[in-house]
């Protein structure tokens, strides 16, 4: 599988007092205008002007967020930051600063927590987001990495949850349902390791699936576009927990009703083949899988000329009266009450968000 | 001892998606002007105009950093939110919001969490801070809380650790070494419970000791009375791993020596006669202890006719030339270099913080 073959173990006790965050971030970069002090003081000091600041943050630990026997350290050090950058960009804002905390226990060498950052590093350096600070720490047991995101936006350009109105389109950025079934993958393939370690799987007919899931990547273009094709989306949200529960809190916090369209789901041809070898429907995954971080918002429909012709956005419903309740139209046209098909953060492998 | 004898576990999977912070957050209230966006949104935002945005953040693991056998969960809140408003004091700036994440194993009934987050309200409510957001996850083993607190300042006003020139005087707020002869105390009692849980301590001898450890206070009056005193210090840190470490901070930060009066470090009368019950030095737990959360700074020679009749404040020693080192000097008059008299993050229960 993909675990590391790298043996060399340097104990992390060795480099001493505060010498392992000096380490883990020495090429690190300042980037931002904004960053007026980074990592080592007190606090780090950020030059916003006059736009408003943005900030999200997010946990994610060991064997409830990702299981290191497929995800690789540098996978998800940088996956631990575009999750965060998702959510900063889902109010139609530009991410500047991060901070990253970790905690691992002492089964993790020093070598491990450089991959990890090397991960953190390289998202910094595609995003253009300066680390300014955090904390390290050791843990009883497991890894745990906690980022938060610093953005900025003009006041005109934020974009909350609750602005939907009757009659607006329902958007989607890319395509659904990827990064769950890339995991199913990966699960499989975990599932044959232990029986078989010297199985080499052919894994290149899901590799943008597994991409997907090990190197998602925040969608940091599209608030540029939107404000290229000068359209201001009436509300936004990313999609951290799948299509149904983001377009819940659409629904709920601009109280709101919604039709979402079965055919009109962006479903990678992967996605669909994937589905069907693992008896799976397709249109489930999409409401239900999560960790695609595409960009769901409404717009009003005088926008539409804008949008229809771009191959990074669909139209898959549009929202009605509260009274008329939250649909899924399917294929059939036959009308599907959706619900929170859920997960509660206690019994599943998810979190529960509030700035997510 | 000091555990919770409330019986009532109500599973926090009752609750459903979503509504757990909810609930927790249910009764906090928006305080600062800035605040634009609190929790509910894929991030929060602020409105810092014309001033700086300062951010620090820190980790906080069940075993590691704290105990709670003896540490009521209340407290916990409190003393986390402490912990980063420390720092954001140390810049000589404001706090003005945090986000709060937690992730707890199942063993945490959702009174456990109640309990928790009430001690974060208090902490918002005493220092005026605003909760804005936050993450709340399972956890397979123990409590984790990951604070990032958010201030603001002006450019002029903000104090870093790098401004120390040689001959400032350094300063110090409060008293030194208390919190960790409040561990001491409570350490020393959780053995005594374990042989005989019937055993009433009576604890009121070190009552200061214990409550400088369970609920610290940040030293937000500082930042105020300094603009009052007109003193603008050159350089400053927050107390929260020891005297020594903190010094050598500011000296590595600043360029240059120090010397530090062994007989000017104030301490606490419960804090001596508690060390010569444990047949401790004072002036080693002063230097080693940590968690005083008191401020320390340096400011010009001509600022002292300011300071000198401070109640908050003491002058401990002076800086010198870089070529001159680092020494204690002894009631004896001998001197002794100071070095990190140490931890390390991965071998101690203590964290290695860069923005500490």
């Amino acid at each position: 599988m993909l675990e590391d073959k790298n043996q060399k173990r340097t104990s992390v006790s060795e480099l001493g007092e505060f010498g392992l965050i000096d380490h883990l971030t020495e090429h690190f970069e300042i980037t931002q205008e904004s960053t007026v002090k980074g990592i080592g003081d007190d606090a780090a000091v950020i030059d916003f002007k006059d736009k408003k600041a943005v900030i999200s943050t997010d946990l994610l630990i060991e064997g409830i967020h990702f299981d290191l026997s497929y995800m690789p350290l540098k996978h998800l050090g940088y996956k631990a930051v575009m999750v965060n950058l998702s959510d900063i960009y889902a109010m139609n804002a530009m991410a500047t600063q991060i901070t990253v905390s970790i905690a691992a226990s002492n089964r993790f060498p020093l070598e491990a927590l450089e991959e990890l950052y090397s991960g953190v590093q390289l998202a910094c350096r595609n995003y253009k987001v300066d680390l300014i600070g955090g904390d390290t720490t050791s843990s009883n047991k497991g890894l745990l990495i906690s980022v938060t995101a610093i953005g900025e936006a003009k006041e005109e350009d934020l974009t909350y949850r609750n602005g939907a109105k009757e009659n607006d389109l329902l958007v989607t950025t890319g395509d659904i349902g990827g990064a769950y079934m890339g995991l199913q993958i990966l699960e499989r393939e975990k599932e044959v390791f232990k029986v078989n370690p010297n199985n080499q799987p052919d894994l290149s007919p899901y590799s943008y699936i597994i991409e997907r899931q090990l190197k998602p990547e925040a969608r940091k273009d599209i608030p540029q576009l939107l404000k290229e094709l000068e359209v201001k989306p009436t509300s936004m949200i990313d999609i951290s927990d799948g299509l149904s529960s983001e377009i819940l809190h659409l629904c709920k916090n601009s109280n709101v009703g919604c039709n979402l369209f079965e055919e009109k789901i962006p479903l990678d041809q992967q996605v669909i083949s994937t589905c069907e070898e693992f008896e799976l429907n397709s249109t489930t995954v999409a409401l239900s899988g999560g960790e695609d971080y595409e960009l769901l918002f409404t717009i009003s429909q005088e926008d539409y000329p804008k949008i229809k012709a771009n191959p990074h956005l669909t139209v898959i419903g549009h929202m009605t009266a509260l009274s008329e309740g939250i649909h899924l139209i399917t294929r059939a046209n036959t009308k599907i009450p959706i619900t929170s098909m859920g997960w509660s953060p206690f019994n599943e492998d998810k979190n529960n968000d509030k700035n997510d």
